[in-house]
């Protein structure tokens, strides 16, 4: 053919000089790993600086600029206002730490760049060799099916596709949800996560379809109110298909009776999901392994590697025991994407035919690097290290007359409150606010809030490798000041500096 | 509070010996580099070994294994296995080419591990930074909202929910799609990709909700048959909402009429949702800058940053002009998520309120780094040195007897066969099959195929910064001598080397 070259033909994104390269990527990780090897000494939270937010809002770069300058800015306008949650003092919500095995094999899949929607490579077998070591926590069958996904929000979409294309009435995926006889409709606690009425919303069952089941005084579940809402809607006309069940809420830690609910999905024929976030992972300690046992049970499973596993974001899955229903619910296929037997077009089954992406980076392999690196035992030992933590934090708290527990710690969060002796409950829940806000402002903890039956909570989710008793006492000690001293939180930049330096 | 320390506390995660951690990252940085750089002396894709998938089925480790030990497993096992897309004759399906300016950011973003799902840090920032640039690139309102996904398939998830929560009669996030009195369909040609009637069926719509509209002889969606098909399902009674127009269809390349299509969505008050995923960037180019321009009249857009601007995998992208929309579509929130005027609750508006995922990774930081160190011109120059180099492949194809172009060349795709003249149509496409298989398994160049109008194609999508017209020359040669030797593709291992050890 007439190889005529255009007049940029070879002018490729590489470098001129790879040396040049190489000696930024070596200051980045020098720069990077110094960074948390000091990650103690710095504050656990820095507001991002008005500068740096302004320069975020420059125009679109027309010209190249020198790999070494941009690694510069991103230690200057970036490194230092992260989320915080590679602290030790960090609390808040439910995020893991990292670690930098993981960050390791992110950067190797980065430069790998491989695809993982499908064909025949090794990240394909890698994101197999993970899959199978997670059938092995949750002791689930080696023929269940899974995929990763960005996390538990997106393991749970896919699952309860899945359960859809197993229970409906009809071929949900041709015909849509408006062609169901009956309305489908699951189950779920009132203390559940919202990913799952999210789901519900995105999937087009509407969050109505999700029955919310009241909870028993240990924020649990309660399986006989569960039946009787089951019974009801049947009656109504109302096709139940689906349980969620939670190794763990979010707001406390309560872990639902999985046996219990394994039992009743049985006898009323329903699809048992179990929403394993964070708390189902606990299943690797012996003081979780029974109460937590019956995950296995369940039709499908999400959960997370970026929260207690402490695999860099983001990194979650989705095991589904009913292979066929999981894949009926996500192999629509074009000819452009027609399987081969031999070549690159092979190694069926495809990850495109398991959830709804058709282009997937090498997500396994910051995780085959972090388990491999630590060994699962490792990891297990820092999940059990964190529920001490927060059984002692819990008994700390339940002997002092100046804090309250708002809820029993049932696994690794304990929600608490400053009690001053005169304040009503609208001043307590201000006061309370305002000590979570100046810990994070003053760089000292991050814990985050929620509401306990209507009290706003100091909530601390221990899901930190690097934290320890000492951390969490430096933590009573600052609410303990913060809660003394006067706040004034309407006047943000007239803040009394209440706390010594040594402490932020 | 009594400091009693368990047994570990204090055992972390983080090495006992930060200068070895530092080593082991240098020595990966190392291989990395030299691989990228003798990119082109490799065969573009090898298969995976039998005896390293054995090895990646091993059971769940126990025990920690040294970060070094490791990196040399990955070095023998993986790296030379990977999908194939970062060598210059990487041909098939669309996929991007990577480049290390983003794999710098992919390990920064591992090291600060970052959640973006919401709260106040500077990848939120970084994020809206991106977002900024990509209405710049699409000439889109500055009002619009936006939001980064591993990909097309999930921004047009996130697209259609929220065209769904604009143009639905009822509050189907609320009450669901089988709450709606008529039943909602969309529009997209027969050509448009298959994650489209995925998005349909995922969302409950069903994919017989998305109604295929027949192209014209340049494989462009027909308005005149959309109108027609829009007039009769509304005479049944059925809720039109969405059009999906293609810029640039997976086959073949070709772009659907924009201005005719978002013309039409005026007239007819319906959504217009435009599948950008790698075409959409040609805008940035001259030659496309008229053709594509109607992409800012949509009401919503998504596309790749892993595809034509070679951010390592996976990061997409949607933008959506009506903000109200989007943001309804995804914001059902709880207590434990409750923002906050202050601290790191603050940074309203969150992420997760204009998608699926609670938890996300600061995929933003790969794009920045991507587009800071080369500028969106150089990166345009590429997208437009494809296309060039599509049309010089597809008038070689035409000017040659034994090769047949199956399809015009409308972008950077070029589909033809191996002609040889006394083969039926059977053995034509049985033939250009172990023609691609063969290539693959060679190592030579790596196109994938697809069927048009029934004839199977080889299907050379040019999506490629390293490619120059003598790695095109390179697969046509190959092509023909592979045309012309005696294949056995039912024998594999017995298959007759037809290529010079020079060419592999």
């Amino acid at each position: 053919m007439s190889a005529r070259r255009g007049a940029a033909d070879g002018d490729s994104l590489d470098p001129v000089d790879w040396d040049v390269l190489k000696s930024t990527f070596h200051d980045a990780v020098e720069q990077a790993i110094d960074h948390l090897r000091t990650i103690r000494d710095q504050p656990v939270w820095r507001q991002t600086p008005e500068e740096v937010k302004r320069r975020l809002t420059a125009a679109l770069p027309r010209n190249p600029e020198p790999l070494d300058a941009l690694l510069s800015v991103f230690a200057q306008d970036m490194l230092p206002f992260a989320t915080g949650n590679v602290h030790p003092r960090f609390f808040g919500w439910v995020h893991g730490s990292g670690n930098p095995a993981g960050a390791l094999g992110e950067m190797l899949a980065a430069f790998m760049n491989c695809n993982v929607g499908g064909r025949d490579h090794v990240a394909v077998y890698v994101e197999r060799q993970v899959l199978k070591w997670c059938r092995e926590i949750f002791a689930y069958p080696q023929t269940s099916s899974g995929i990763l996904t960005s996390g538990t929000s997106m393991g749970t979409v896919i699952a309860l596709a899945a359960a859809r294309a197993a229970r409906a009435d009809v071929d949900v995926q041709k015909l849509g949800m408006a062609a169901s006889p009956r309305r489908l409709v699951g189950y779920a606690s009132s203390e559940a996560h919202s990913a799952i009425a999210k789901a519900f919303e995105l999937l087009g069952f509407g969050r109505d379809a999700l029955r919310l089941v009241p909870v028993d005084a240990e924020f649990r579940l309660s399986l006989p109110l569960l039946t009787e809402m089951i019974g009801a809607d049947r009656a109504r006309g109302y096709h139940p298909i689906v349980v969620v069940a939670s190794a763990g809420t979010v707001n406390t830690g309560a872990i639902d009776d999985l046996d219990g609910a394994a039992a009743l999905c049985r006898e009323q024929r329903l699809w048992l999901h179990v929403d394993a976030a964070f708390g189902g992972l606990a299943v690797l300690t012996p003081e979780f392994r029974t109460q937590l046992g019956g995950i296995a049970e369940a039709d499908s499973i999400a959960f997370d590697f970026h929260k207690w596993l402490h695999v860099p974001y983001d990194a979650g899955c989705v095991l589904v025991k009913d292979e066929a229903a999981h894949r009926a619910a996500f192999s629509h296929r074009r000819d452009y994407l027609a399987p081969a037997e031999r070549g690159l077009a092979g190694g069926a089954p495809w990850f495109c035919d398991y959830g709804p992406e058709l282009s997937r980076g090498f997500r396994a392999l910051k995780i085959w690097f972090t388990i491999k690196a630590h060994g699962i035992d490792r990891l297990a030992e820092g999940i059990a290290r964190n529920c001490r933590q927060a059984q002692l934090l819990g008994r700390a708290v339940a002997s002092s007359d100046d804090l309250e527990l708002l809820a029993p710690v049932s696994l690794n969060i304990v929600c608490f409150r400053y009690r001053a002796g005169d304040l009503g409950e609208a001043e307590l829940a201000r006061l309370n606010e305002a000590i979570v806000a100046e810990l994070q402002l003053d760089g000292i903890a991050a814990p985050s809030t929620t509401r306990i039956r209507g009290r706003l909570a100091i909530r601390v989710a221990l899901t930190n490798h690097r934290t320890t008793m000492e951390d969490l006492g430096i933590l009573v000690s600052a609410v303990r000041r913060l809660g003394k001293a006067p706040l004034a939180p309407s006047a943000p930049g007239k803040r009394p500096r209440v706390l010594e330096p040594e402490q932020r």
